[in-house]
């Protein structure tokens, strides 16, 4: 393995963890905006964070391409940099539901139904751990780490259900006004996605260090196969 | 250009056009569940569908990825090629949506609230044709065709307002149940998400004819730089 390849690795671990940490800004930032926090400006710094995500992708999408076409790697680096390239893809759509949580926290006036009625605190937590650990998972190749960020989408999925129950509860009771439950409804439904997503990037750790993905294809290993 | 780099690429549009029939199945037919037909057999074929449409992401996927590496496309072939790439990815969320639809097609027991007081049929006949258009637009290289499908977006954006606009009205008089209420949101943002990723769709393929993608950066092009 060339020097500069190594280095090259290096580099795309130190990005990938960047990616990972706006991405978790920007859960934290939507999480205090759905629950009436920081007004406008913080909602303005949302859409920012998630201009930064995108830039992000787009420069680790250019040094992943770079390093498949020139320097042919194989095996688990070959596997790493494929991973690398579909988690970039999660981690842009989890930035994509920040920033539409963002724009629900516009239309709910009424903010103490997010902080004392429902609470979707706890869930956007719980997302912004799972986050965190898929990407620690792959910088230091932590298996057991991948599979507790598999195990606890299952806490996530529970929670909107809670969440989804409480609300027809209360709009059954005529409170609070029903197009804030639906606002609600739908924020709650993105941090439920942006937990699938942390799955998603788990899942792809999981095959980086075995090569083999939970979907049951082999994926990237058969397009390198020599002819 | 090799005669067995045509016919590779006359058989990637061929399984991209299967795949665009599968995802337009799969629409229509979660669009009769949620109104109300067919119960769980019809439910049964949407997963069905959804598998299908998955095996054939990998399928195409398989096929680019030897093009790529194999025939070492340039320009508009490149181009192409890389795009098809982007698109099977928007179709098979496209299946795991209508999958999502049946989902909640199982616990939506007041069917006539779909089809009477809300109708979402309306929504489901666009994105289906927003999404047989956009892949009709990469086989005919038909630009004027993407545009179309781009700008039919907003149709869709305002059908799933006046849903929920609609929804808050009539859970506010306190009919439906407020669960099917919110039952029903969550199908139309999953359609809604569908006509999104049919724009998706038609912004790869004009990217193809033109080399210019919508979000700013150049892309693939960039990968292939030599050095």
């Amino acid at each position: 393995m060339s020097e500069r390849f190594v280095r090259q690795l290096e580099e795309l671990h130190v990005e990938l963890i960047t990616m990972g940490s706006l991405c978790e800004k920007a859960i934290s930032l939507s999480a205090k905006a759905i629950q009436g926090e920081g007004g406008m400006t913080l909602i303005g710094k949302i859409f920012e964070t998630e201009k930064e995500i995108d830039a992000q992708e787009r420069e680790i999408e250019n040094l992943c391409m770079k390093l498949l076409l020139h320097e042919h790697p194989v095996a688990g680096d070959l596997r790493s940099i494929s991973a690398a390239l579909k988690m970039i893809s999660d981690m842009e759509r989890i930035g994509d539901q920040a920033a539409d949580i963002a724009d629900l926290s516009k239309h709910i006036e009424d903010k103490a139904v997010t902080g004392d009625i429902i609470n979707i605190r706890k869930m956007a937590e719980d997302t912004v751990r799972m986050v965190t650990e898929s990407i620690d998972a792959f910088v230091k190749g932590d298996l057991e780490l991948c599979r507790k960020v598999i195990d606890d989408d299952d806490k996530v999925d529970d929670a909107f259900n809670d969440i989804k129950e409480k609300l027809a509860e209360v709009l059954n009771n005529g409170k609070p006004d029903a197009s804030i439950g639906l606002d609600i409804l739908m924020a709650a439904k993105y941090f439920e996605r942006i937990g699938d997503h942390a799955v998603n990037i788990a899942e792809w750790v999981e095959y980086s260090i075995t090569g083999n993905h939970r979907s049951g294809s082999s994926h990237t290993d058969n397009y390198f196969v020599e002819e």
